[in-house]
C-alpha cells in the first residue's frame, strides 16, 4: 500500500488526531481501535504496534485535543499566569465536550488498572510536569516561596477544580478558579 | 413476623450497618439489595421502601461507616483541627478498605448519573457542610477572613486528597496533608 511508505511520524499523528475527534464525538463507549483505523486509514495493526493499549492511545488524543487551550502563559507574573490558565481549564471543563470525556475517563479509570497506569503516564503525568514546570520557574524568580511543595499546589488548584468537576455539589465557576488562586496567594487568614 | 413490629428506626439502623458492612467487604460489584436483605434479616421490600436506590444505601452505609474517624474536633484552633482531621480522612483512605470503595463509587458515579445524584446528596453533600460548619465557627471566632470561601476550602483540602488518591502520580502522604493546610494558612509566597 502507498500508505504504508509514509514516515511513521506523520501516520503517528494522522492516529493521534483522528483518535481525539473520535472520543470527543462518541466517548469512550464508542472508542475501538477499529473505529480509530476506519476514520485514520491506517490498519489496526499499525495501531496496536504504536500503542500499547487503546486507553493509552485515547488518552494521546485527549491530551493532543486539549494541549492547545491548556498552554501557560508566562508573563512573568506568576499569580496571573495561573490565574489565565486555570480558567482556560475551568472553560474547557464546563464549556466543551472535553468536560463530559475527562470524567468518563477518571471514572473508568477507578475501575480498570490498565487504563488508570494510561492516565497517569500519558495524560496527568505530562499535565502536571508542565504545573509544576510553571511554579519553578516563579520560584527561580523568588515570586514564591523558596520550600513551597509545588506538587501539592498542583492538587490545590486543578486538583480542586476536578474534585468539583467530578463532585458537583458546589458549581464550577469563574468565581471558584479566582478564590482558590487567592487563597493560595492571600492565604485564608 | 416478629421484626415487624420492631420500631423502623431501630430497622433501619440495622439496614444501614448490613449495607455498610457488606459494602467494605465486596465493593460495589457484589453490592444488591438481596445481599443487604439476607445480611440485615430486613424484606427487600422494606429496603426498597426506605431507600430510593441501591445507590443511595450503599453510600448511607459508607457515610455511616466512615463516620465515626471523620469526627471534625473543636479545640478552638483551627489550623490544628484541620490537620487532625485531614490526617485522619488521609489515613483512611490510604490505610482501610474505605480507600479502594469510595474510589469505585467515585468512578461509577461518572458513568451512572443515578448513583451520581445519591453520592453528591447521601455523602459529598452532608461531608461538606461538616467541613463548611467548622470553618464558619472559625470564622465567628475570627481565626479565618470574613471573605473566605468556605466551600473552595472544602475542595483545595480534602478535594485535593480526593484528586492525589484518584489519580496517584504523587502519593497520598501524611506530609502532603500537612503542606495542603501550610499553603492556605501561609500562603505560596
Amino acid at each position: 500500500m502507498a500508505r504504508g511508505r509514509r514516515p511513521t511520524d506523520v501516520v503517528r499523528e494522522e492516529i493521534v488526531q483522528a483518535a481525539g475527534d473520535l472520543l470527543f464525538e462518541v466517548g469512550m463507549n464508542g472508542f475501538t481501535i477499529e473505529a480509530v483505523a476506519a476514520r485514520s486509514g491506517a490498519s489496526k495493526m499499525t495501531i496496536y504496534k504504536l500503542w500499547p493499549s487503546k486507553g493509552a492511545l485515547a488518552l494521546e488524543g485527549y491530551f493532543t485535543r486539549v494541549e492547545p487551550s491548556l498552554r501557560f502563559p508566562d508573563t512573568g507574573q506568576i499569580e496571573a499566569d495561573l490565574r489565565t490558565q486555570l480558567l482556560a481549564f475551568v472553560s474547557l471543563l464546563r464549556d466543551s465536550p472535553a468536560g463530559q470525556v475527562i470524567a468518563e475517563l477518571i471514572g473508568r479509570a477507578q475501575l480498570d488498572p490498565a487504563l488508570k497506569d494510561a492516565f497517569l503516564g500519558t495524560y496527568s503525568g505530562p499535565r502536571r510536569a508542565l504545573a509544576v514546570e510553571t511554579l519553578e520557574r516563579a520560584r527561580a524568580r523568588g515570586q514564591v516561596r523558596a520550600d513551597l511543595d509545588a506538587e501539592a499546589v498542583v492538587d490545590q488548584l486543578w486538583g480542586a477544580c476536578y474534585h468539583r468537576w467530578l463532585l458537583p455539589n458546589q458549581p464550577l465557576t469563574d468565581d471558584f478558579a479566582v478564590e482558590l488562586i487567592r487563597n493560595l496567594f492571600r492565604g485564608v487568614t
